[in-house]
């Protein structure tokens, strides 16, 4: 029995401290914290946590804590993290691992200075069962060479607040990590495009995008990131390869024919998409925790996910190829 | 140079003289006949034919005729068809070749007296893309040895005048030709099953039906019939064999993605789904005529088809096993 | 967190336990016997289970347990579940609740006697997400009226043990339980026919079989059953309604295109298929033992499924349509 | 009846042979050319083609020639074009219409200075049925206003011949002109980029290519060209807009499931994709010809096109974004 806490007790807080009290096997939250108070006593009365802490560093210090999720407000994420670090324990944070890729350097220094894995980054969809079945298919060398990649975002609608940069590492940011873990290979360089402005995005936001990534290895992806499809959550990824390709499956709802029309329902939202993803991803963090490792999606995954986002956004300002700017990996990450 | 004549001028008629002289290669439509005088003058008008005949014997007669069509009402297909031979002069048959066994026996017996084949029956959907196809696949043995099909035949809706009797010799006898065809086998046992009424069929009408049709090598299939199906034209067949299956797809329409769903149109009626099939059909059949042949679904085609029919509307009534009931087949038809 | 003690340590009863040790929320597996005493002890030591009682009876009377999981033979099911509901402790005994439809009746009455549920029977499919679906799309009327259904289920193989009574007790009685449930209403009647035999299939066995079942309101569906059908493991279910239809999609995995082909893997067994339905199951189940109650399939369902299934045996050997007996339904499964 | 000249008798010339006089109504092919005479000679021979002509300007001026079709050598394109003008003859040009932009402009003069339009360029795909009905869908409004387009455009394998520059000029240049008429909007700049070369294509040929157009309405579109995908032709189209999405289907083949696999084949090149395209383009040709007309795809469709390539190619020169060049449309066009 893995004894977490959580920090951050919004939406996403929330969802993980049900997942992890009342769908998974082998874990107790034992803390949670926010920086609403009386949030975190609702929900922590409401889920049956014991423990209510007034802050992030007093539940990463608390005794009864073994292991730590980070919830909260991206900004928040390097201090937490670092602080879980130095606590020696295992720490879960959602995306991004930081907001900046000098913070996320930040991280990977205090956790190979450490000397062993301790953080485990929220890029869920490596743990969605279609993503991993691609995956397994280009590793077995199925499609040949992998040359490029076409993948689809897109969101039905986003809050006001959403922003063209969110676009990029907001949302693109899974891609990214995807498309280094498909691949097996960094991302060295971004161009994004701004097509016709979609007249139901916010008037300043460049939705939709298209943003196109090359690969050290030379292979080349295009994004295309919408946050107003309107139609519903809308996710794709084809990878071509010398001798063929593979690509996700349509998400699969029963078929309905009705008034001259052949039909089937589109997930609504991440959450319809990716429930399994983010079940199996807590699962696999907890096997790991209570053994003693730490898997998935690494302090170095997150951090180059976020100079990757770096350059895309720099590549949105100027509208040429920017460079991806990054460090010599650790070998704590090889 | 085919040059055609076309007894019966509605709606089926008609859209054959438009294929024969709008969309098909070396045909002539040189004479038309319906009982309906007026009518014949008015499609012979519209569609460029020289002669309009007073009767479907004059026009068999016609010295400029060199092949007949019959699209007349299905009570004259054999008078037409017995008139054609006589003439020795090539015929295509609308289904079905007469509206008894009986009277498609008269056919295949002054057939076999000719001795050579005159007669081919409209079993169009023996020249669909997609059913050859399928055909091909079970024909190479990639499905292995033919066990079970499971069939659907979905009309949106019917006039009032159709009957349950016309629900299996109108609509089913399709899939008796059909499957002869597919498995290489006779149909030698039909039972029916009447479900629950379709409040949107009219009252005495049994629809839907579920036709189980044995075949002589020990096959059996079950055709769901349904017209009042409301949402479009639907046409499927699932052949199981003894290593794999093979199934019609669904027919490809571009796929949109608006308001929570995944859709295409499904054909609105059986011109939409199969006009390539009547297309290739007279093509087919224009080919054999300017060779001196005669090829595709044959008299002994059309004969068991309606031996089919006749035996599964015994078993609508009966609600038991009924037996079909056929002759030898004549050395012509081997 | 509901202690659980596991009576049969087979394949089905270790999955159970890791389930509830390794992947659900809420459980503790506390106790676990089996016939084979070293099995027992094995699987106790592999999966930290504390107690290896000598005997069911012995488990289901142990005070750290609280409910009960029946996984050992069909043979010995009514036993245990009587002996659970006399200790008035939860059950979730795996399908079929007993092996004749008089046993069955034996457990509801000792339920009914109890005054209140206490057996849930584990047709997992009901808690699978796409029938889920399906059946919510039937219940908001969006297809009319139901009028048939279309149903397959083929296995890839079976052990050389596999009988043809087995292809409906077995295989078929996961239909049977569907159909009840995706109706609201009971099945009156079943026909079966024998298709040709399948070569793959051991000598002696009616495989593949064509179910015909007729619903209380004069609904009917077809199950084909197909134990060896060689590729792989494959359940469709077809409603169609009087406007409309729906169907179970096709299981979604990457496409590739490689060589000329479009394709994609079909599920290999029902592990593969349904394993998300076990998980869901024994989490509602473990939802209900820890509020006291009892949702799922009842015990009535599961006499139901029994009793359907002893008219399709019966239909079987004689080849005709033969009646459903049973019961009126007591007030405590209105 | 048409009487139709053909000038080239190569594979695609032969093809349209053969259509003309054994697939559709309404033409008679009465003369033929080739530069090598004893092809022209053999073809004659086999489709029965009564006239054979020493070079295209005297096919062009034969009397008994009412229309002609040029599918000779793409150098020769522009001067039977002209020459048909000046004969004042209806022609059928296969695409290009010429090789440079400056010689498209050539035809465009003559033909607009002739009063009217008699050219048509062999850009078939507008005739596909599926393109068609995407056009429809998106004209009707049903996806909202038109952002992007994401295109696919594989070929199986080329002849060693084929360069990169063939690569946008030979292939890409169908996505050219079904763009323009998909959106109703001209394309105003391209960019080229190369991703990882395909070890299956010949050294120094830049095999995939990435092509992104720009529209004048600021919608961008992306074209994925592979000329070596080995599993066969494959043609996508997705039409991306403000309120959803519509796409090309795949090909709909048999589905067949076998060995673990759901499968269907893929077309293995354009021929067998586009064999109802090519007869309705020419089928509507000869109907434009019959009434004295000239519909489809226009000589200043075919000048765009060109003018689109040139910009492509310079693109692929330069990595840059390069402006396509082209002057004020005639009103002959509007």
């Amino acid at each position: 029995m893995v004894n977490v806490g959580v920090i951050g007790a919004g939406v996403i807080g929330q969802d993980h401290i049900r997942r992890l009290q009342r769908v998974l096997a082998g874990a107790s939250v034992v803390a949670v914290t926010d920086t609403d108070g009386a949030r975190a006593a609702a929900v922590a009365n409401e889920y049956g946590v014991p423990i209510v802490c007034g802050t992030g560093e007093e539940l990463i210090g608390h005794p009864e804590v073994d292991a730590v999720v980070v919830a909260s407000w991206g900004g928040t994420h390097e201090q937490y993290v670092l602080g879980s670090i130095a606590a020696a324990k295992p720490v879960f944070c959602e995306k991004p691992l930081a907001t900046t890729s000098a913070a996320c350097l930040n991280v990977v220094a205090a956790e190979v200075e450490s000397g062993r894995r301790l953080v485990q980054v929220g890029f869920m969809r490596r743990y969605d069962p279609a993503y991993r079945s691609l995956k397994s298919i280009i590793d077995a060398g199925e499609v040949g060479l992998p040359l490029m990649a076409h993948c689809v975002h897109r969101n039905s609608t986003v809050p006001d607040s959403f922003t063209s940069a969110m676009m990029i590492n907001d949302a693109a940011i899974h891609e990214f990590d995807l498309l280094r873990w498909l691949f097996a290979d960094d991302i060295v360089a971004a161009q994004v495009i701004q097509p016709r402005h979609n007249p139901a995005a916010r008037e300043g936001v460049s939705d939709p995008l298209l943003v196109l990534l090359q690969l050290g290895q030379g292979a080349w992806a295009n994004v295309e990131v919408s946050m107003n499809a309107q139609y519903g959550y809308d996710i794709r990824c084809e990878v071509v390869g010398s001798s063929g390709t593979v690509a996700l499956p349509e998400v699969a709802r029963p078929v309905t024919k009705l008034a001259g029309t052949l039909s089937s329902r589109v997930p609504v939202d991440w959450r319809d998409r990716f429930v399994t993803a983010y079940d199996l991803e807590l699962q696999d963090w907890l096997g790991a925790c209570s053994r003693g490792e730490s898997t998935g999606p690494s302090a170095w995954d997150g951090y180059l996910a976020t100079a990757v986002s770096e350059a895309a956004e720099a590549a949105l300002l100027s509208g040429a190829l920017e460079a991806v700017i990054f460090d010599e990996r650790p070998n704590l990450y090889a």
